[in-house]
């Protein structure tokens, strides 16, 4: 499987409009998207620094993914997402190669687009996450 | 100031080939460049993913930068570098922000690049880079 890009940085925070003031002001991002996605558990925002593109997300409570990463290791790199052709071919080929994944399926994500997670002990500690348009 | 893309991911690992390895086989990854540089206490290797770029650091001993990371927080996301058009100017701009500073001067980076960090402090628990072509 041949990724394409880096589609996103996930980055966990505690306050979004905080962590959005700071990354437009340091760095110049631009807001892409914006979302309260309760299902996920997250408000989330995605904002393109530079063609570069960072996800923030803000956990809407502390029993939720993000909530329970925050608590357990406080803000900072979530995940990183790796932009495939087609999430479902991916997942094919990273069975065939071994990889445990968190998601043996895709499922809907942010954004409009398809994801699956592969868990950090396939990729030395990162949380990776392939992605295709839906 | 305008960043320009997501340069890199900084990853630590503990095994230098073996993460080359994974990075190839699961996402199809190419090695760019590769290099050990005792001055940083690093092995390094930076490989695209498609269009993206993920820096593997392996450190050459335990009372190094990466080491000490390893140490304590295992393997996984280390930092995220924004590409700038000119680092200097990046820093004089972030100062203005009022962000803290790692180094209030650029300083030489990996594979001929002009870098300079920011503390997670300001950035949200993340460790960023700002980088220049020399």
């Amino acid at each position: 499987m041949e990724a394409r890009s880096i589609h996103h940085l996930g980055v966990a925070v505690s306050d979004l409009d905080e962590a959005l003031g700071t990354y437009t002001r340091l760095f110049g991002a631009e807001l892409e998207h914006r979302a309260t996605v309760p299902q996920q558990g997250v408000e989330a925002a995605a904002v393109l620094v530079g063609s570069g593109r960072v996800e923030l997300l803000a956990p809407l409570g502390d029993d939720t993914p993000v909530g329970k990463f925050l608590t357990s290791r406080g803000p900072g790199m979530h995940h990183v997402a790796f932009e495939v052709a087609d999430v479902h071919a991916a997942l094919e080929s990273l069975k065939r190669e071994g990889a445990e994944l968190v998601d043996a399926e895709p499922h809907p994500g942010l954004f409009g687009l398809e994801v699956a997670f592969i868990h950090p002990d396939s990729v030395h500690g990162v949380l990776a996450e392939v992605v295709s348009h839906g």
